[in-house]
């Protein structure tokens, strides 16, 4: 599955550019874990933490989107994206905790090249380079906060105006095409296909969209906007 | 509000016996940041982190209970409790990231004794103390798995069996009786009191519970565990 290549320079971390942060720490503990570090070429559509390898490593998106979703008896939720200069939070403290300490699952949605720094790099890393601990600390930030957005967004938001804000957010042409399946969907916003199924019917009947084999085009626009604008301050609470 | 007194002993942390780990901590760094620390007494029901100062500090509970939420538009969402020897993911991470990064609320459930220790002295033990940077990342891996428990829940489990769960794990004695209002339950699961009520009421057309003014009693231990277990595989998704 994983195509391996060391980095052919071994001192120069020049092949972190895709995450300037990284590339502009000269400390040595962060250098000498740049010199350990492995690239990895990984088709689209691939389980990334299912290899052993990678999932005991700490590792750095350096091109692609990978997403990190939980699933649980056949239901999944997406919980953020990695791109380029990303790290996922799971990943991290697990490194930091020395033990998986929460299960997950990465994919990458595109061809991805993944950078992997063995555990006792990262942890000497972050041990003796304190422009590598910002980094990390920043890094965590972020993907708590996006975090901290899906949980508000499912708790305190009504799941038609979390669908429709997709929909809005994923229109892939001037036509309005929205290139994303019904399953998806239903990843993205923690449901399942049959509940999105029956609330995208719903706003076809509407008229807001159509629905046609394998297709979504929204057709109201402004509709959907307005439908977001008057229910986001939510009157009836998800149940 | 807040009754300051400083350590008696200021080179002795011993009134960390709260947290046997951090009272095991020998390094300078973290003896150092022990010195500057503040006890503060609190009543319960307060919100702690409107306060100014203790928002700037690192905290840690040393005595009592504090519930962390998210509140927006009137709605609440129970994040997770503190109690003795915890300190709060949100707070460490405001403090190595040098800013608030997302705003909860603290509240005391009880009479709170919490420790503060000034953001320049939490900096330095945790630049340079191994053992307290070990003691942090494990309060934010405990942390972190209180938080995506939350999520699964949300997400993976449907909200009655979600409410059965509660009031098994609250009832405060032999009779049944469950000590927590609606309002309260509706924070805990991140619902609102209308759509508990309704629940509630349910139950006890089901004869597995009596509501009385202020009282939940359960009558029917055996039927809500048999419904949480018949109902835990997920069959209908949460809407």
């Amino acid at each position: 599955m994983l195509a391996l290549h060391r980095s052919k320079s071994d001192s120069d971390p020049s092949w972190f550019a895709a995450c300037p942060e990284l590339a502009a720490i000269r400390e040595p503990a962060w250098l000498e874990a740049t010199k350990a570090a492995q690239r990895h070429n990984i088709h689209a559509r691939r389980r990334l933490f299912s290899d052993h390898e990678l999932n005991r490593s700490f590792l750095i998106v350096i091109k692609g989107r990978v997403q990190i979703y939980k699933s649980e008896r056949g239901r999944e939720i997406a919980l953020y994206r990695l791109e380029e200069g990303d790290v996922c939070l799971f990943n991290v403290v697990s490194q930091l905790f020395g033990n998986p300490f929460y299960r997950v699952t990465a994919i990458t949605e595109t061809e991805v090249e993944i950078a992997s720094i063995p555990p006792e790099h990262f942890k000497r890393a972050f041990e003796d380079s304190a422009e590598f601990r910002h980094f990390i600390v920043t890094s965590l930030v972020r993907r708590l906060t996006d975090m901290m957005q899906l949980l508000e967004g499912i708790v305190f938001q009504r799941l038609d105006v979390r669908l429709a804000k997709l929909l809005l957010a994923r229109t892939c042409d001037s036509e309005g095409c929205v290139c994303i399946t019904h399953s998806d969907i239903a990843k993205e916003l923690g449901s399942s296909r049959e509940v999105i199924s029956r609330l995208l019917k719903e706003f076809e009947r509407k008229t807001w969209i159509s629905l046609a084999r394998g297709e979504i085009r929204i057709q109201k626009f402004k509709d959907l906007h307005d439908f977001i604008q008057c229910r986001a301050p939510l009157t009836e609470p998800p149940k």
